[in-house]
């Protein structure tokens, strides 16, 4: 079996049938790997306007090509799908320990199309593919489902990638949960729902090949290097991004629904007290950062709950929105969004829609079946967390996003729907940091922030530059700037912390990518920022052939109309119409349509989206 | 590392040492091991009057002489202690994979004492030990701290067995949990949380050594042999004790705590039913029965609920006591149950105490804090169970077990209490099977079915008898043949579906013990008829020096004074004086005190008890 390896993998579920072909020369040249497999795929595998949840969507699983190697934070997989939520591409990521197994069972990618006729979940081992019983499966959550797995296989090593009750029932976003790390964003779990497939388990025994061991070897030394001398190394290492401080300090904590910029008594999510709760840490596959925490509550409400997590945007998701900073929620909430199988992003976000529909009026206790959804209450928050993913009471109509909710309230509820796309907005308002702001305007997957992170304006890293947060002035370079490094190293699949925080250079990136792969070309940064640009630029004619332009680039008017009323944000609103239009020119895209120019089409290869 | 076993490994969790000794040829030959190297280890180390969740207090645990082999049905282990709910001598045992790990890891037994200043757990790995830090796993969930601890160690194939909520809050009929198995009755759990002793972790390398090999491999054949011969192999192997109609059918199904003798809607609890539910068989280490099984609700109040189980016991616990067979509660409270580390059956029993005391006005809805415990209405349960796990509400109290329970109550609501020696009462109603009944009220451990089961009254089975249920004749000798039986097999540790079937003859074990550890006298059956009488007696004594006799041999009026009211065991009570007397006359007892007398005990080399 030695050599075995950089396969795609096909499962039909209608069908029951799998075949293997080999990745092409000319894909892994022009597209390197990861995100920009799954992209390239995506848009040739998928019929313009598919249905998301039909029998002709597809979901497709991707490794990196240094997944399961030694080279460090590159332990991670990506999903590819059109998104039931937003319309649109989408790709979503995960830490963990699937990539690596994915590697060790051969393959690169795993694409699944079809619907299986009752619920089944893939095994995949050493080219061995099955597709098993699930129905006994169906209804559980994500960590019974991994034991259950485990055991009916005898081999508690296998690594389990599943949906959680809410993808069973279609709740639109939805996640797929990997040793209770989620693809939490844009509703990859629903499609999966869809297609009745409850999990996929992996186990592998392949030896990773590499072009060339030494020139690796080295390459991963001086990685190493690199990552040691980052000044955020041990903090990061310690408290990953447990804290609910930085944003507060800027006053861009999105509170009561983007309504302010300052949690009042932000004190408690501080890194320091999560510090306190952390009982152990976790990482990801060969991950030197280890920045995952185990956090356990000993005292209060939520005495003897535990996550791992709370991640930064869990932090926020569970207090801002209820405009209450209550540690132990944050915790036990973002533990039964990981069983249940919910994004906690878009879980958080519409729960503060529907308070402030509540304190507004548009929804009232007979809606809300009794709860008091006013600001400062938060005891409601883990029983609208079941309702959502079981579609119960109000659960069933907040289980479809904030903008079809909205829509189907009605009333002038649109207003009042944070998203982007469709895609609800995480843990940033927008006025409090231009660049980021523009990024989520812009971002092909909706309003995601680790699309083109902008930390040059929130920690001043990295360099090569300092930035006005508040500026409207060259905001379009910067956004595009870190938008393509941030798809230039997802070709890796790279932890995006790691560039975030200068952890790694192009150079080195190239020679690791050149030594495991054998083409010369990665060696060259200016290569690399070209596939880059390619994928971006991809995903956004994706869009385009589904119907997307300028139109769908919006924010809602709260962001752009009114000023932030209070604190270190005060006054600022988000000017949309210049930095898009600037962001625009500086993409190389049409301004009337947001809609890239043949010119740059030609320039990055993807001529052949021309007219699709 | 080679035969590096039969170690005893002693704890003391106060000085945080650790030491071994080698077991005893004498203590071998005169107990053979399991439940005789338990008895015998706790009668020589308690002092008497020990506070059994004081620092001079221990928990034993003992694996058998064929565990790790590949003899069928020996995978079990059993905690010894002195009991917090009865005050007596206790053994508790399970299943699953323990016990061979412990033999794996080179010991038979673990002696645990002392009181470990914060949560620890022990980890115990080919000879290496080790307490370490189980602050943060303090209020985890049993599932969730086998997960947690095999992470920590970074080896997914550790056993552990621990202590769930129940456990570390005192409740006084809190089990230890190992896998979803659990040794749950008496308050094992219990003891091991006043020790501040969260788990057991265990891995272990080493080979199992066999006195003869061919001969144990010949005798392991014909007991395989045996086993397959019997005719109740291949229903049991299916279905296991997931079956609730064979006492309904004798009238003999305990209903509104054991007021009637049948459960209306009871053919709902059927075999049959459960027949639907089984999603997966399980099995313990080297068991040819399979008897377990995984069991999930698709539809209705519980859908997506699973376990693994229940078993006849718990699916009794939950519905005979409030008087509603309902199949997903059954499943839903077994793993709310194994979850928060709480024994089903003392659970059940007592939450049909709260029952009788609410239907009669002895308590109202100001002590259950609004909750309505009618008979038929079981929306209560799954809340009682939490209330009792956290001991808050009224679960505080019912967490002191029913005797306790009604003591503090008062008004008369020790006669609701269904129980001998504060063990509640398991699912057979003593008046429709009378040795099953002299059973319960001799047991050493409280009122135990698994002590002396009756098959013969039950299922006809096994030989060498046929036996009238209602009859009081003949009962004496009866009790004693099963409950020295069990006793005998259980120096295994046999499982004792294994003798209640007649799936393994004496002839047979005796081989196998005697190949195992070439000791030539345990191939006699008369010799290990001997050993089992041994046990009984001396956990007799145990008790006897803790101020136990007759006046503890005694079931609460309503079995005895009470007819039944309706069904095939209409007009029964249980006749407990002739019985009783007959009893003790065939054990060689005084009649008077229910003491074994000097001959007795010199005849079974127990002449070290007297006077103590």
């Amino acid at each position: 079996m030695a050599g075995y390896q950089n396969r795609i993998l096909r499962v039909d579920l209608t069908e029951r049938t799998f075949s293997e072909e080999s990745l092409s020369k000319d894909l892994t040249h022009d597209f390197i790997g990861g995100r920009g497999f799954g992209v390239k795929l995506l848009y040739d595998e998928l019929k313009p306007g598919v249905d998301p949840l039909g029998e002709e969507s597809e979901l497709i699983f991707v490794s990196g090509p240094l997944a399961g190697t030694n080279a460090q934070s590159f332990g991670r997989y990506k999903v590819f799908f059109k998104s039931p939520l937003t319309g649109s591409y989408f790709k979503s990521s995960s830490g963990g320990y699937l990539a690596s197994e994915m590697k060790f069972a051969g393959l690169d990618v795993i694409i699944v199309k079809g619907i299986a006729d009752k619920p089944v979940f893939l095994w995949v081992h050493d080219g061995q593919y099955e597709l098993r019983d699930a129905t006994y499966l169906w209804g559980l959550d994500c960590d019974d489902t991994h034991t259950l797995i485990r055991e009916e296989l005898s081999d508690p090593h296998i690594r389990v990638a599943c949906i959680g009750p809410a993808g069973e029932r279609g709740v639109k976003y939805a996640g797929i949960f990997s040793d209770r790390r989620a693809c939490g964003r844009g509703g990859g779990g629903t499609v999966m729902g869809s297609k009745n497939l409850k999990a996929i388990a992996i186990r592998g025994n392949q030896r990773i090949e590499l072009a060339d061991r030494e020139a690796f070897a080295a390459a991963v030394k001086e990685q190493i290097k690199e990552c040691q001398n980052s000044p955020e190394f041990a903090n990061f290492s310690k408290s990953g991004t447990q804290m609910g401080e930085f944003t507060n300090i800027l006053g861009m904590f999105p509170t009561k629904n983007f309504q302010e910029g300052v949690l009042p008594n932000w004190e408690q999510i501080e890194r320091t007290e999560y510090d306190k709760l952390r009982v152990r840490k976790t990482r990801c596959y060969s991950c030197m950062l280890h920045c995952g925490s185990i956090t356990k509550m000993g005292i209060g409400n939520y005495a003897g709950a535990w996550s791992e997590g709370p991640e930064y945007e869990t932090i926020w998701a569970f207090t801002g929105p209820v405009a209450l900073a209550d540690i132990g929620l944050t915790i036990a909430a973002d533990k039964l969004c990981d069983d249940l199988g919910l994004d906690t992003i878009s879980t958080g976000n519409t729960i503060g829609f529907a308070y402030e529909l509540y304190e507004r009026g548009l929804i009232t206790k007979k809606d809300t079946g009794g709860l008091e959804l006013t600001y400062g209450n938060n005891k409601p928050v883990m029983q609208l967390i079941r309702q959502i993913a079981y579609r119960q009471g109000l659960g069933d109509i907040l289980a479809e996003g904030t903008r079809e909710a909205a829509r189907r309230i009605g009333h002038g509820a649109e207003q009042y729907a944070i998203q982007v796309k469709g895609l609800e907005m995480p843990a940033y308002d927008p006025r409090g940091a231009k660049s980021h702001g523009l990024n989520l305007m812009t971002s092909n997957i909706g309003a995601d922030h680790n699309t083109g992170y902008a930390p040059q304006e929130i920690f001043g890293a990295p360099v090569p530059r300092e930035v006005d947060r508040f500026a409207v002035e060259g905001k379009g370079e910067l956004t595009k700037w870190n938008q393509d490094l941030t798809a230039l190293f997802e070709t890796g699949i790279l932890c995006s912390f790691v560039p975030s925080m200068g952890m790694l250079s192009e150079e080195v990136y190239g020679r690791l990518l050149s030594a495991a792969t054998g083409v010369a070309d990665f060696s060259d940064p200016a290569y690399l920022w070209q596939v880059g640009e390619r994928i971006f630029n991809l995903e956004r004619m994706f869009n385009v052939r589904e119907g997307f332009g300028i139109k769908d680039d919006v924010f809602p008017k709260r962001l752009t109309g009114e000023p932030m009323p209070a604190g270190p944000s005060a006054g600022q609103v988000f000017e949309a119409e210049p930095m898009l239009i600037d962001y625009y020119q500086v993409r190389g895209w049409d301004v009337k349509t947001g809609i890239p120019t043949k010119a740059k089409l030609d320039e990055l290869g993807l001529g052949f989206t021309i007219g699709k």
